[in-house]
Order: structure tokens, then sequence, then C-alpha cells
């Protein structure tokens, strides 16, 4: 699986490892904090924690001897799913929201409300997709190199496709691969 | 279910849910597209893309009468999901390469690459954890007031606990929300 973002999926493995990954960035640590958050069975929860410290998103430390009790750090890793955590709330915000926003991001020092865009870290332009795609990288295998040239040759996906060009689309896709 | 990444994960459904949205922001819009794409038994991408209509994220549109067939077009919400494809593109990219990158993101134009970040559209400032948090929206209940007044008063996660704030931490936690 070639596919970088199918492997961070298959890494965070499901959505509630999501939901903890939030409750660790907002700074909860304990197991009965977590537990308490996401109102969930202890033993489902343990599952998820092992599953999130094997996956080395979080890391487990040990606060207390007697009794044993660990609390669960965000690794480098585990703290880098921040983007994708607020992306993913942004998306949340403008479109499903029903009864107005209840989670906004906001800058600490002024309280200003914050829209959460996605650019280039070089030259700051937003990465839309009229102006950015996808290429293959370094490690990029033949089904990878094929599926991203079919999805460079695509049209727009507001345009009706003329007939050659839909047998063409055919032809081209012969990729098996995510 | 107040907040908004859990509430965009519960209209997602399935991790499988984003590789047809990532196929189809990719240009793949038939069914037998999907099909070759993801490798999956077409009762079970039936079932999934139906969802995803469902959710409206995919909208289908008939290209054939006889026979009846038909594609699946992005909306625009699920077009909004593309930020939140991008930055789980780059977290794999960066944790989950070990041979090296097999996708990338790269400047249409001038085949640039690019470093993917989230930034505040306003002032064009990384959204970092030191100067940004979350804040409780106009629709926030009780709970997930009190859950973010806790995230708010959390130490850094690298900051050790002292004995008082400890059970400061015990005390103040009492959210049972997701």
């Amino acid at each position: 699986m070639q596919c970088p973002a199918a492997r961070s999926l298959e890494r965070i493995g499901e959505w509630w490892s999501i939901l903890i990954i939030r409750d660790a960035l907002h700074g909860l640590r304990r197991f009965d904090e977590f537990q308490q958050s996401l109102g969930i069975a202890p033993n489902t929860l343990s599952r998820r924690l092992d599953a999130l410290v094997d996956a080395r998103t979080l890391e487990r430390r040990e606060y207390s001897e007697h009794p044993p009790r660990h609390e669960y750090l965000l690794t480098d890793r585990g703290r880098d799913f921040r983007p994708v955590f607020l992306a993913l709330l942004a998306w949340g915000n403008k479109h499903f929201t029903p009864d107005g926003e209840s989670v906004l991001i906001a800058d600490k020092k002024t309280g200003a409300i914050v829209d959460p865009i996605l650019v280039d870290r070089t030259s700051g332009r937003e990465l839309s997709e009229r102006d950015y795609g996808f290429v293959p990288g370094p490690a990029a295998n033949e089904r990878t190199r094929r599926r991203l040239a079919f999805a460079a040759e695509q049209p727009r996906p507001t345009t009706k496709d003329a007939g050659p060009a839909r047998r063409r689309r055919r032809q081209r896709l012969e990729v098996r691969d995510v």
C-alpha cells in the first residue's frame, strides 16, 4: 500500500483513535481523564491506548509506582497529527453544524477566531486544486505512477466528458492498488 | 456530540470512505474505476458509495440510460475535504515512509514540491500549538465549555506536574462528552 494517506489511516486504525488524540492535544493524559471524556468501557479504552502506543503516536509513562499508574503523552508523531485534526475540525464546522459552531480555533493572545487554510510553506499560497496536484515521489512504484498519471489527465470534475474522452478513461485505468 | 471533528468522523463513517474521496479528488468517477483502484467487492463498494451520497459528499449522476450507468462526483462538501486529505498525506509522508515518499504534492506549473502547513487565513501565521488554542463557539453547551476550559488550563505537555497541580487536574475534569 503506497498511498501515504492510506498508510496513515492504517496506523491510526479507527475513528476513536482520533478522538483520543484530540483529547491528548487538549491536554488529557490519564486513563480516567480519557475515560470520562470519551465515556467508553475501560477495556475498550485500554485496547485503543495500547494501539496508539504501538503505533508510536502516544508514549506510556509511569507517574506512580504504588499503586502503578500510567499517563499517556503524545509523541512527536502524535503531535504532528494536529494539522490533520484542525483541518477535520474546520471541515466539521463548515458542514456539520446545523446549530452553529461549538468549537473554534483562536489566537491565544488576542482571542481572534481563526480560519485555517492549508498553504505551501515556501510561497504561502493556498493549496488549491487548480494550482496543486499530486506527483510520484522517489519511492513510487509503477502502479502509483500510473494512478497519478491517470489523475493528472482527468478534466476538471465539472467538465462533461465527450465520447472519445470517455473511452480513453476506460483504457487508461489499470490500477489495482491503494 | 458537539465536537466538530467527531461529527466529521461520524459522517465519513469509515476509513475506506476517505480512500474513495481520495480517488474522487484524483478524478475517478465511475464505479468500475473506483473498483479497480480499491480492489474491493462490488457490493461493498456500492454500500460505501451510497453512504457517501447519503452524507452528501458525493453526488450520483446518470451518464448512460441504456444500460443505466452512474458516475459519482464530489459535492462542495466532498471537495472541501481536500485539506484534510492533504494534511493526512503530509503526516503519512513524514512518519510512515520507511522506503521514501511515494506521493507528493506539487505546484502544477513549476513542478516544485510543496510542504503543506496550516495557517490562519488572515495573518498567514502557522497554527502552532503555542499560539493557537480551542475556544467554545456560539453553540457550545456546558460540557463543551468545561472540556475546553480544562484544556486551556493544562500545562504544556512536556512539563512535569507538581503534586498540587495533579490534584487540581482530577478535580476539574467532569466531562462526559465527545
